[in-house]
């Protein structure tokens, strides 16, 4: 599709008078401001403004000029946008989420300032006022309506509030983003700030409470950039034996619990994190006994979007689609009859608190690494170094019905033991875990105490390379000082030492 | 007053058949069964059947047979309560808070499991069959009316869930309870379990959406004992002058907010932790410049109704009154009034997160330590031994508009920093933890990376005996890995080594 049919996409007479061109747009935007730009998961993200910003920034540091922003977005983005802006050196501070590998080495080389924020308390904490006044909202859309209402993309995450906080806002209109995506995005009424807010009146995953459009007075539209360029779209590897070993015990789980009396037999609307472990439990579940599924999710993938396809599943809500090529074709494909079964929200109300309580939901996330007490790790290399961040694990475990977090035993071949005596990093503490899995097993921590939980934690869910080590530590711990949390306070962390030292966990 | 009197309070003719002497109801309590207690921060507790229980076991132990129970409360008892039991060695485990100095032996010897959990989550939990059947509720309650709805005392906790879930009940009526409570409590309709859940339309904290009274069915009851004692009525020490800092940085920083526009002149609802210190800041804002105070806690003590009792605060929510015996004698001598302005609800409603983080609490909370990234510990002392437990700090904490954590500087005159460069165990990630005080200063973290972090909470938290201390480990940790987090990973603990070592955290 060229520029000329991209016009069309542009429907209000006095938005079409700001089409301007990528460079011209990002003129708008000056060193020092904080910009609001959208992107969730490798969708929906700006794709031709970043370059040009990148390339301002780069021109003024070849002035020997300062050129950075503070980046807020709804989450991870693409090489086009963190990555660009990362290489010119251009990202002052940025939250609430990233997995850019640039960024990422510039975060750990202490070269930008990352604040790594649950991705529920963002919005809300900019509508506070926490993080000053947003200067600039970049925001992909799929269309503008003749009266100035604009389509949302395969993303929301942040938009809705980006475009009422910042005090001009630039439009990129992506022409590749599918036309017959209009109506199915639900744009809650303004949450506001308290003491006067009310309840958020969702009873049910595909419940709908507001809006399908994102509203924006055009005024303070400054610029409107046309563009016709795919998501990221990653694709996935196919599930391998550990991930499958890994979805086939939570679905054995699932069916106890059911048999239990605990859960429904269409289970609870289930979210799931992004990445292929959590791709390979939806996989498993295409196969499993369980129908009339639901998901109330932060990302939907291929997993997931397989199971409403096959019938398995009856609706999902979401706030981004992140899919592999192949799955954005079916999904593209099956469009019409998908609107009524996926809805796409705003992040604030996808990973919402209340509503996930409410909901019951099914928390499925992935971790870098747990210990023997049910402490999670998320979001550290061995303590110090930064991968991605807490996303939307936080939201989602605390108030789930049931909190998985999933991981094969090892990394590394085998150099890594992800079962340690303590995290490196606390993401999650002991009192937000329920369920561990590893491809050796699970571990039901309910109503477990401490060192009842280190022992099932070691025996079930342990690589057998790391077993003898973890219980001499244990037994160690249980003779070094008090019985509720046994530990050798000056050895915790010694595995993360050895790695860092040595490259492996186990001691030659 | 007397059992005659007491009697009266008996209302319901079936159950006035069932009054019988704490012995014979201990009778209904077995080895091995789960046991569902009343009793908040030492309010509304049992007085007289764990007395009872307890002898039981002994003699029981005394014939060598095995007599234990799992003792499901709201939160802490007495000694009439946790003390005796504990005592009676016959607390197999133990959820999911408590303060008795004997149990807290027994939990860090390993004798008794311990299962810290968010107060907020218990009731579901229990709800869900997570915790397995409940077999007995032993509840002390004001009163019962004719019909044989109970009137609930100064502590209401679970017991509404209690009454539920129990296969048979225990009602201990305690005439020491003033009968002018009545009418003073609000018990929700039924929250029920996912996935047919429906909002909880709490919008203002002294709003009303259930019935003053517990209900249980009259048949449930198995046995109602009479007593007449007094609550625990600790007394409050006077604020210190530490105390007294930190309420005047705190009390500042919410003219500073007031001022900046991010809260209203009456502030938004105030939570606050039990303790001395959090009793002072709400004695500090007795004096403040704030007026149309609210109140939407968890335990209301000394400092809230005070503000109520002058007119600062219009209204107060929580789950337990919990005063020293001058202010129970202030609320008893005011109770008509009061009763319009204090509401006492099940800790399900007061500490859940859809309710905290609608009407946007001010959540104040002691804390043992911090360390210089903002992580905290409520819970663990020296890493391993617990001291009481999460509370609901973590409900609140998490959902909050500001999340303040507070602690003076040091402990056991200096020997101990309460900033430390790891803490050494984990309850609150740096995620959820807005504001630091110490006597020493206050650290806004909002929007601060954790490097920016480290350098105003060891500038102006930190005591300066230690604040050279830190500045030498935060300068080595950058030089020993990442730069996102910098740790030096085998001496993060170490200052708590040498605590465990020496009896000092300083290097002699």
């Amino acid at each position: 599709m060229t520029a000329a049919n991209n016009y069309e996409r542009v429907q209000h007479a006095g938005l079409r008078e700001k089409i301007m061109s990528a460079e011209q747009a990002a003129e708008f935007i000056q060193n020092g401001m904080n910009v609001g730009i959208s992107g969730f998961t490798g969708a929906g993200y700006p794709k031709a403004v970043p370059t040009a910003l990148a390339k301002r920034m780069e021109e003024a540091h070849a002035r020997g000029e300062e050129f950075g922003i503070g980046m807020l977005t709804g989450a991870s983005t693409a090489d086009e946008c963190d990555g660009v802006l990362a290489r010119a050196q251009g990202i002052k501070f940025r939250t609430p989420f990233q997995s850019d590998p640039t960024l990422r080495k510039q975060i750990n080389a202490g070269a930008t300032n990352y604040i790594d924020v649950h991705l529920s308390h963002l919005e809300q904490q900019v509508r506070y006022g926490f993080f000053g006044e947003m200067d600039v909202a970049l925001i992909e859309v799929t269309g503008i309506l003749p009266d100035g209402r604009l389509i949302p993309s395969l993303g929301i995450g942040t938009n809705n509030q980006w475009l009422k906080s910042a005090k001009k806002v630039i439009v990129e209109v992506n022409s590749r983003q599918n036309i017959l995506l209009e109506g199915m995005h639900d744009i809650h009424p303004d949450i506001g700030v308290p003491p006067n807010r009310k309840p958020i009146p969702i009873t049910a995953p595909n419940d709908r409470i507001g809006s399908p459009y994102l509203e924006c007075d055009p005024d303070k539209i400054v610029a409107v950039v046309l563009t016709d360029l795919p998501d990221r779209n990653s694709k996935f590897a196919d599930p391998d034996d550990n991930s499958k070993r890994i979805a086939a015990q939570i679905i054995d789980f699932f069916s106890h619990e059911v048999k239990m009396g605990r859960m429904p037999k269409n289970l609870l609307p289930l979210q799931s994190g992004v990445g292929n472990v959590a791709n390979a439990v939806l996989a498993g579940l295409q196969d499993g006994p369980f129908e009339n599924l639901t998901g109330y999710t932060e990302v939907l993938q291929d997993g997931m979007l397989d199971l409403i396809l096959s019938g398995k599943m009856l609706s999902a809500s979401a706030t981004a689609l992140s899919f592999s090529p192949d799955a954005l074709d079916r999904f593209n494909a099956n469009i019409e009859t998908l609107r009524s079964k996926i809805i796409l929200r705003p992040q604030e109300v996808t990973n919402h608190p209340e509503v996930s309580r409410r909901l019951g939901v099914i928390a499925m996330n992935a971790m870098i690494e747990c210990d023997i007490y049910g402490n999670v790790n998320s979001t550290h290399i061995m303590g110090t170094n930064m991968m991605n961040g807490i996303g939307g694990s936080g939201d989602f475990a605390r108030n789930a019905f049931l909190s998985f977090f999933v991981t094969p035993s090892v990394a590394k071949d085998g150099a890594i033991s992800c079962i340690v005596p303590m995290v490196s990093h606390h993401d999650h503490t002991e009192h937000d875990v329920m369920v561990l899995v590893t491809e050796q097993g699970l571990a039901d921590l309910r109503g477990k105490s401490p060192r009842q939980r280190a022992k099932l934690i070691i025996e079930n869910c342990a690589h057998p390379d790391y077993r003898p080590m973890l219980k001499e530590y244990y037994e160690r711990a249980e003779k070094a000082g008090g019985l509720h949390t046994p530990h050798v306070l000056n050895e915790a962390l010694s595995w993360h030492q050895r790695f860092v030292e040595t490259g492996d966990m186990r001691i030659k």
